[in-house]
């Protein structure tokens, strides 16, 4: 009963990660790789309003509406609470926001979100935004971690964790990336990022009871259910990952097609 | 071959939660409460640089060394860049401040943390300086959730497996918290916190195939290592819960005692 990705639905392809995971210099990198590399015409959005300066030319930016420091000016906010206050707004405008994306054209569109990734994904801006723009094609969403997250057996652990929670909360299947691998200094930590098994190892070696068990428990649940092929490894800096990411996501936007 | 905690040991809890979810209304409010009710010595350590009013009088305050105020005017960064500078200085300062809050004295000591807590734990700052206090006393989490985290039951359990996600990062035990109870909607949704069993229905009902399967197995590991009994609902506002979290955080100070 599965039907083929429509060429002429839009793929929109959100990239989500903690602050200074590498969102926007990957926006930047991985599209002008696509429209070189791959022939796609690729268009921008940008919705973080706390950016400073883009790594490409947005087709729609939030920044044009609001931005983080007119809100510490005009409102006399904090910086934190301009950014709740962000959020808010963009909230707000969701339908003067969505109005501006569907008029987007291109067969990729790669939307950049908020420098902090929980503001977007624990508040409702994220999940009603995008709940929303499933309405304008196939949404995909790109985590990214930086390789701080990939210190320990534990913190992998909690990487995956993450990925989840992310597809929980905003309902998109998203693809899990290890960026700025160029910067791992320990490449044993990266083995275990795929190899489930030597990872329950080393969490055992490295934790103790409660932790290793439970986190062991945890990986079984994530091995079952989110393929290990899922996990791209990627250097925005030296394009390396970039093909592996595309077919991946070319995979994903398929399996949408076959659920819609 | 447990161990009592001991008196002269200082207990220290460490405040957690996504931007706007009321870490510093809560440091207040339940350090108030605990010095008149519990009639207990309370201090007060601030590690938010982006904090604008505090509800409490901070005994050491990051602030001192530093805000992200200053980070942006003096080092011309925009707001997302000085977050992650706050987060890089506040690591290379670690010795300064943990020689300030050894200094402090007081049962318990309260630690407000970042607003936005992923630049705390999913960057090297939380991580290394939590893992240096555990020489100072005691160290356990509170980590807060507001409402919005109760919307859904696949919220609800992104909320389980991101205290799971945060203790497995920072190495501590962590109580959690639903926030602004007197904010909830949909009180329904309420007894899925506590209820596995209806919330295994209610992911059924609410999700479809995998994402449902996925989330009744993670949440069967949580069951088996997370006694339910730890999560705590609060209203800082009314000062409901406050008692709870005493006996909670009790508890599991006494298991530090006997881990160590």
């Amino acid at each position: 009963m599965g039907q083929n990705v429509s060429p002429e639905r839009k793929k929109l392809v959100v990239f989500l990660g903690p602050a200074g995971s590498g969102k926007t210099t990957l926006v930047g990198s991985y599209g002008k790789w696509l429209e070189k590399e791959m022939n796609v015409k690729v268009s921008y959005v940008n919705l973080d309003p706390g950016a400073e300066v883009l790594f490409y030319s947005p087709d729609f930016d939030i920044r044009e509406l609001f931005t983080i420091r007119d809100i510490m000016v005009k409102e006399k906010l904090g910086p934190n609470g301009a950014f709740i206050r962000g959020m808010d707004l963009m909230l707000q405008m969701k339908k003067e926001i969505l109005d501006s994306i569907k008029k987007i054209e291109g067969d990729y569109i790669l939307v950049d979100t908020p420098g902090q990734m929980e503001l977007f994904v624990f508040r409702e801006t994220g999940p009603e935004l995008l709940s929303a723009l499933r309405y304008v094609g196939y949404v995909v969403g790109v985590l990214l971690f930086d390789p701080v997250m990939a210190s320990s057996p534990p913190s992998l652990v909690a990487m995956k964790l993450l990925s989840l929670v992310v597809q929980l909360r905003l309902g998109i299947d998203n693809v899990l990336i290890l960026n700025k691998i160029d910067a791992v200094k320990n490449s044993d930590v990266l083995r275990l990022v795929e190899d489930y098994e030597s990872l329950k190892e080393a969490l055992a070696f490295d934790s103790k009871g409660l932790v290793s068990d439970m986190a062991s428990s945890l990986i079984d649940v994530v091995e079952e259910y989110t393929p290990a092929s899922r996990l791209v490894k990627i250097s925005a800096l030296k394009k390396a990952g970039f093909e592996e990411l595309y077919d991946i996501l070319h995979e994903v936007f398929c399996t949408c097609g076959d659920l819609t």
